[in-house]
């Protein structure tokens, strides 16, 4: 072969000859011209090249543009870049530590001795958005260690990343204007490619991320393709810090959280009313499928969690206290719990399944700075269960428990996808065991028709397990429940029931929980829902507000006849406007205001205002008495 | 007056002159053959005397019968002699301890090198009765200390309580027979005035109840005036036994103890089911009653318990964890949450009363040796409220919370005493808030007509209180309810609402519970149902039982209808005999058996047995369905 010519071949397995040093741009070109106005950068032998950078050798090519992740992750960095530039513009005396690509963003850390706010961000993006008209050219040089050093010798942060670069790789620069970062790259060819981007937050940070270190500030920013994208993500950043749980849950009076119990909600009154009212909704299901509830210990000694495992496998994460000279544990699981309660009796095989649930208060130990409102707190409620069978009621048994789980999910309106996690590295048990349960989970997921992914080696270490991952509202992912194959648990405990034959045989174990974490749930119901709560759950489901004073007797009527009917209603007879009265019941998301005046009166109806709805109707007080019940009965999404 | 005669003073108020050295029981004799004939013993100026002892002096003077409680001790202490000599007249060597009179019985603790056992007691009795039938006279003799030490000299246990007598006291001695024993006295006359006694254990009891001492054998027995009382007692013994909250809540499957977590109740699915009803019975009256149910955490950092005051009244009963380097206390009460959320939003006037309730788990410590099945926990859940009122609020909202504790108990067909208890020594806060606080607290009690008892001095350093003690079936009282004004709470937490002119006021708060421990009251309704439960709180309300197979697919529709009705029923569908079928339902105390066969096939009707009547009979299954509805709905005891 010519040494002139390279070999290019592309994602299609097509097959082109190019001259050598030829650049991206130009592969792409040849393409097409649309691929070349697209192109951003490119994979050449599976590492990422500039657009402009020469091939100098056969390759497998692929031609990266904005529509892919990777194009994005090149638009976000370069966007640093050019954030950076724009802070050397305005403020001149600055030092960069690292500005990496993040979740649809980006941000820069820098040492620079003005103290930047939020307000400053818009000044920033202006002179960003003057680099970007430029449209400036960004160059790769690549450079030896030695003139890096000189170049940056003023600059100890980059002096510090440079220590860190291995001797063995190249130290490339990039550059774009007057302004030239420390960069493995790549970036985008120049700096109009950006077309979309904003600025969003600012923040210290310690340098590497160490509080021994100086504190630096960080400033973040998103970027997209084209402005659409944008304005799609900021509106849900906006939607989604309106539906944000911590601001609802303050704004709703739900719950509250305190210095003296970091992570420990408080529930307030109509916060418990909903959690209320999310156990008596599984507690009912669960008694029509045949679980029995108990209620176990808050704390054992520390020979149970020997015994079960968890003090090799969790102790970190447990709260200890002593009774008697004994160090005690408070339970961050139930599992141990459930298996005395088995024990406790002779069990036969008759008995099978015995499903034991238990709304379990769990403690485990979180850092600090990773609590964040009901999404991750130190003690949550769980929807536990442990379901003994016999082997061979594996399969019908996790059949009605996903039936269980998608009649629950479906209530609230949540889509779900299901994950398969197999056996892990560290696992134990028998080879054949593990085959024959990932089979039958498998088998039951075929035979319902459910789409799954599977997600190799993710299994716990006693079992195979499905995973249930929900989508709310703003198109979020939730794990939440979760069912889990256990062979090891009854061995541990050695527990036994009597078979057919008079035998004694060991039980299979699986552990469930749909919920999850209640105080979770409930947290993602908030953001899910926006506050704005199914009936059936409203902490107050109807308002009934008389128009004047003389019609304060009907109203009370009313609420009587609701009252009766078990529905959550309040009167609001204060001496306020009616319009006042009723916005403030809108902004308690109070799903129906039941204004009522003479008409009402004479009529034996209400106006019904739903707040999910425009207007508002009139209806027999007798018709909406039995709508709202049904409602509430049937639990209801409307 | 001569100097030969003595003046007596009747409880009555009479008086009579006596030869100086008169007898009390010749002084009975003055007054009636009768009262002579029944006499054991009698007060002189305050001091117990034999019967047969001198009285010397003037003095008031009453004569002491076994009618009285007095006059029963006397006799219980005498049988606790005559239990000393005739395991010495079987032993022969054997040392005494102490043997001193307890509720209907007494005790005797000796070191003896045989082994006592339960079966040995009714040996025991027979020597007893001998010595009984023997009716040996019972006489006092004062000795010097030094006469008293060479009495005893072999006797190592007798020396050192004979070390413990005040020097100013005299040494006196007891003989019966050949029986001699260093006593206080009284005693009766002579050993044939014991009419009826019975020895009912034996144990190990260390000498002093010291662990570090000689462990000696305890031998316990009762005593009554005559036959039909300790006839009456035993009765009752047995029935207490058979009602063992312990042993019911094994065999009902109730609730178990593990020894890994000692103190801390497993609720089995039978009692978590009775739990969630009892919980459920008041949740609705709450509601109704205008209370708000909050949940707080089950721990909250030392410096909270501190502010609250627990840390130095009550530390020795918490249970301790570290947080970050923090000490956190698991909540022995609920208070201090609840205060916090009072603090969490600005209050007006126009709020109050504000009830918060919490169905709150709490730990408080008890020594092993102290806990008792469900009646002494470590952990329990408490019905606790806090309301907060305007000061002027008090009265009403102390007569509504004892209206809403009339409710729950008459509901379990508990009859109750209340007792006032008033300021204590160690009392906070001023004199003038203490009389409003108790006179409040007395108006309410006297308005509503209730019969009440004071216990001075016995309120919380705090405030004044309200206890209520229920009486089981078996006329035992147990304490459970409770009413508490607080004035110091507000304070430590700097309390406040808008009052009325917009300024800052200080509320009240009142504690409140009415289970008290939700396990304790359903350990006491164990034993005041016997196990056998109103329809309302049984697990299984019905149990359905098919004559045979042929009426299985009947069995089954009327399992469905009751079951669509919200009954909890089971059917028996085993292959057994009908007759073992009712009987094990009986043995699990289920209110309603529902036996179905041809006829009841035909005529759509059941054939029903209640647990609590005799016999069955026919009824149809519509009547029988409306009939069990109405008596859960109504929670009726029947």
């Amino acid at each position: 072969m010519n040494d002139k010519l390279i070999q290019i071949i592309f994602p299609d397995g097509q097959k082109r000859t190019f001259p050598k040093g030829i650049t991206l741009e130009e592969i792409a070109g040849a393409i097409s011209t649309s691929l070349k106005k697209k192109a951003v950068a490119g994979s050449v032998n599976g590492k990422l090249y500039d657009l402009r950078r020469a091939v100098c050798e056969d390759a497998e090519v692929t031609i990266l543009t904005l529509d892919s992740e990777e194009g994005l992750k090149i638009l976000r960095h370069t966007t640093a870049h050019v954030l950076a530039q724009a802070i050397k513009r305005i403020y001149g005396e600055v030092n960069f530590g690292v500005g990496p690509v993040i979740e649809n963003g980006f941000y820069y850390d820098m040492d620079l001795s003005e103290s930047l706010s939020i307000e400053d961000l818009e000044k920033i993006e202006g002179h960003m958005q003057d680099i970007i008209n430029e449209n400036l050219d960004i160059g790769r040089i690549e450079v030896s260690r030695k003139e890096a050093y000189e170049m940056f010798q003023n600059d100890p942060l980059k002096l510090e990343l440079l220590g860190d670069i291995p001797g063995g790789e190249k130290v490339t620069i990039y550059r774009q204007g007057e302004f030239t970062d420390l960069c493995r790259g790549p970036h985008l060819p120049s700096t109009g490619f950006i077309k979309a981007f904003k600025l969003t937050n600012v923040s210290g940070a310690y340098w590497r991320g160490d509080s021994k270190n100086k504190m630096l500030q960080r400033v973040y920013g998103v970027a997209f393709a084209k402005k659409e994208d944008l304005d799609r993500y900021l509106h849900f950043l906006a939607e989604a810090a309106k539906r944000d749980h911590r601001k609802l849950g303050k704004a709703l009076e739900l719950f509250m959280f305190s210095e003296e119990a970091p992570g420990m909600p408080f529930y307030l009154p109509k916060g418990q009313m909903i959690k209320g009212e999310l156990e008596a909704f599984l507690r009912e299901l669960q008694r029509k499928n045949g679980y029995e509830e108990v209620r176990t210990p808050f704390m054992m000694n520390q020979r149970l969690w020997e015994q079960s495992g968890h003090w090799d496998h969790y102790k970190e994460n447990m709260y200890f206290t002593e009774v008697d000279q004994t160090s005690f544990a408070l339970k961050p699981m139930n599992c141990p719990g459930h298996m005395l309660i088995f024990k406790n009796k002779l069990r036969s095989y008759r008995d099978l399944p015995i499903r034991l649930a238990e709304f379990g208060q769990v403690h485990r130990h979180e850092f600090s700075g990773a609590l964040n409102g009901m999404f991750r707190v130190r003690t949550f409620c769980q929807d536990d269960a442990h379901i003994f069978v016999a082997p061979g009621q594996i399969e019908e048994e996790i059949k009605e428990i996903i039936k269980l789980i998608d009649k629950v999910y479906s209530t609230f309106g949540f889509e779900y996808s299901v994950e398969l996690s197999t056996r892990p590295d560290d696992s134990m048990g028998d080879d054949s065991l593990w085959e024959k349960a990932e089979g039958a989970l498998e088998n039951v997921l075929k035979e319902l028709k459910y789409p799954y992914s599977v997600n190799e080696g993710d299994g716990a270490f006693y079992g195979p397990k499905i995973d249930f991952h929900i989508k709310d509202a703003l198109n979020r992912s939730h794990q939440c429940a979760t069912v889990q194959l256990d062979f090891q648990m009854p061995d541990k405990f050695d527990l036994n029931y009597v078979d057919e034959k008079g035998g004694k045989a060991r039980p299979v174990v699986i552990h469930r929980a749909i919920y999850g974490s209640l105080d979770r749930f409930f947290g993602i119901l908030i953001e899910h829902f926006g506050g704005a709560f199914p009936v059936w759950l409203a902490p107050v489901q109807a308002k009934v507000i008389p128009v004047s004073k003389a019609h304060l007797d009907y109203a009370s009527r009313v609420e009587k006849l609701l009252k009766e009917a078990g529905i959550r209603v309040d009167i609001d007879d204060r001496d306020e406007k009616l319009g006042y009265k009723i916005r403030e019941s809108q902004m308690n998301k109070i799903p129906y205001i039941l204004v009522v005046g003479d008409k009402e009166e004479n009529d034996q109806a209400v106006n019904v205002r739903q707040y999910s709805g425009e207007g508002s109707e009139a209806v027999s007080l007798n018709d909406f008495c039995s709508r709202i019940k049904l409602e509430v009965k049937d639990r209801l999404l409307k």
